[in-house]
């Protein structure tokens, strides 16, 4: 399925649906970032922003951390939250996702958060719902994870300032992860001076010449004098496709302690989350001084705050 | 058991739960129908009707629509909104209805959303529990599906103005449908010229004579000029049961494009979902002009929050 | 695993935590008694103590009883409540209890309502977040359950007046219950003169000398003249390791009407249910006169909004 990338935008350019990093402007993303610090530097975790909107959560993937996030900033800015139970819906007794939609846009929720398995679902849905409803995409597939994205861009604008003069590494699985290819896409929009993506290379994209970012097979050549780290987390069942053990990636891929002294002094640390400890990352690291991986979750509900809100504000 | 159906009115003849149609007035339907419209009309969609008040939803049978209706209804009108997971209760340890009742009972909440596959379970329930609470049927067996009924009569009276001069035609399993036998009872208390009521002759109930409608056991005859057509959701387990194939049912009383240009030109269709297209219905007629499938489901929650609103209005 | 019954005190010995009973004062006791008074005897269920503030429950057992009091409790303090569903959580997924909890924190959650299988879990929790969040243990293992032994405080307190002069007793599994042994410590900071516990020896904790209560096999003997009887619940799958069967249980420990006219004649009979009707104790005593089981769940619900309320107040 080819996917619009300009499908979010409203007949002004704004923002009424937030499905992809793609085709966002600077300042988009400032816009989404300043907002989020309003939120985080307000000592009040209560607003009144959306307060007789309804947002409507849709995982068809399981999740507790991206789902919470999203639940708690609905809920910090006084909106009506429904969590719908997939598992037990009428969705799996033959009912098609259309129809749900069709049904949950009738009952006047506002705002859809969609995961689903399938790369493209939350524009399809954007497309197929009227101009009143707002779809955001909480991670779609291989394909995006745009709010963990932007959390991960206000997340090193708050360390290191600005980002054009920065080297950025992201180490892991490239090709599956729907992470690293809106991280990407960010990083690009921002004018990033250098993007390393490090991994085996049977877990890289096979247009990795495109991407305009620079390949490392090599963990300690990738991250050496980078200002970010951005681990990826290992998926145990994609390791066994790519004929990797766990101890291989370890030994060739895990950041430890030792290994991010090449990178530099005040360098930071990232992960989405949940990390597998000794794994893909050291404790020693992930607990260290130079991670910034709880960080991330703080700011991931002021972002999704912001881009919620930000959204009501567009209409 | 035999159903004792004044039991929800109080000592002044005003609604104390919602149990079910019949014994209803001509004038409690159109209080609730026209308190329905005040809050459709309202440009808000946050009341504070309910405010500091618990509504506890108790559905023994899986339901995601029903559910999330009641629970969008209670959060626009500010109650605080609790799920009983039934499926991880102590009910299945052993503890019974009753106890699990008085318990939320002596925890202050207000009122009951129930919904249960024994027909009766909601007015067992009414009878045990003191003057404060209520209880709302949320459909119980194949007995009665009060809620539904309501919002379908709302729906038609929109789309149609007024009742006496209709010809209504209900199509389907009407011997296990608890939504038929409430729609039955509505129609007559609001004096509706002709209900028809149209399937197979085995899942017709036995006292087909003393109901007071006419039956057909061939669509095009029973919806011959008739100004709503109401389709039943067809439930397959029903079918094996009644040695009907899906496509002789499909063939005999699936409803298409061609079939409904034997009604009145506007005639609207209805179906209180979620639909199987191309078995009861197609998905011409169903997303077609003179259906209003969506609007039902529109005004299911204005009717769920005009019946909870008014019976705490009672008290 | 030690546990350390201060934890729960900040620097100036008032509550940051509710983890046990053990080193209360009769004035903490009181002071969180006085506060339940003043809910329980408001007009209003809703208040605004805990507007802003999140409260996330992580019941890493099933329970519904004490979880819906807890949301309902949070609701009508106007905090924000979000249920961790640990069945579907990433804890499964290899994230230890550890950085979940550490990734809660960084969601500006203000407080966690904790039950678990294994003794101290929520003591562990305690020491672990930072001085921003407190702990409220619902239930670990066969350690403690604080909040049931403070509800069964305040109930004797509203039927009895005051504590010195009482004779109570205990009956049943003492040894695996963790409602028993909070009941014990709260009775005696409370004074309580005499503290009887019931049931069979091979069911009472080794240490049963230096508890500094009277032990009584025979369940005759330890009602006569009691003014407070609280029954235990009977875990089956305990009984089998007892060596006793269900009928041996019910004949020699179940309470029937003719056994507690032992007791004093204004005898209460209270128990933390869901109760076994006709096992530990007869429908006869559970819904008689004597009984106050049902008022143990309302006050439930005011405790523990005293407790909460009182903790957010102490920061």
């Amino acid at each position: 399925m080819k996917i619009d990338y300009n499908l979010q935008f409203n007949e002004n350019n704004k923002l009424q649906h937030f499905l992809n990093i793609e085709n966002l402007s600077k300042e988009h993303i400032n816009e989404i970032i300043d907002l989020a610090d309003s939120y985080i530097n307000n000592d009040s975790n209560k607003f009144k922003d959306l307060e007789g909107k309804t947002i409507a959560s849709l995982f068809f993937e399981p999740s507790t951390r991206t789902k919470t996030t999203f639940e708690l900033a609905s809920k910090r800015l006084s909106a009506d939250f429904i969590n719908i139970d997939i598992a037990n819906s009428s969705t799996l007794k033959g009912e098609s996702i259309l129809d749900m939609i069709k049904t949950l846009e009738a009952m006047e929720c506002d705002m859809f958060i969609v995961r689903h398995s399938s790369s493209g679902t939350p524009h399809y849905i954007a497309k197929e719902v009227g101009k009143k409803i707002s779809v955001i995409n909480a991670g779609d597939g291989i394909h995006a994870h745009p709010t963990q994205a932007m959390l991960d861009m206000y997340t090193i604008k708050k360390h290191k300032g600005s980002f054009e003069n920065l080297n950025v590494s992201i180490v892991g699985d490239i090709l599956h992860s729907r992470v690293a290819k809106s991280l990407i896409a960010s990083l690009k929009i921002l004018s990033v001076k250098n993007i390393n993506i490090i991994g085996p290379k049977n877990l890289m994209p096979e247009n990795i010449n495109e991407l305009g970012v620079n390949y490392f097979s090599n963990l300690e050549k990738g991250i050496n004098n980078v200002d970010v780290i951005i681990m990826l987390r290992l998926q145990q069942e994609r390791m066994k496709e790519a004929f990797i053990s766990t101890e291989d990636y370890y030994n060739n891929y895990g950041l430890t302690k030792q290994k991010i002294m090449l990178a530099k002094k005040d360098v930071i640390v990232m992960h989405p989350g949940p990390i597998n400890r000794g794994i893909e990352i050291d404790s020693e690291v992930a607990d260290g001084p130079n991670s910034v991986i709880l960080d991330q979750v703080t700011v991931g509900i002021s972002i999704r705050m912001a881009i919620m809100s930000l959204i009501f504000k567009n209409k």
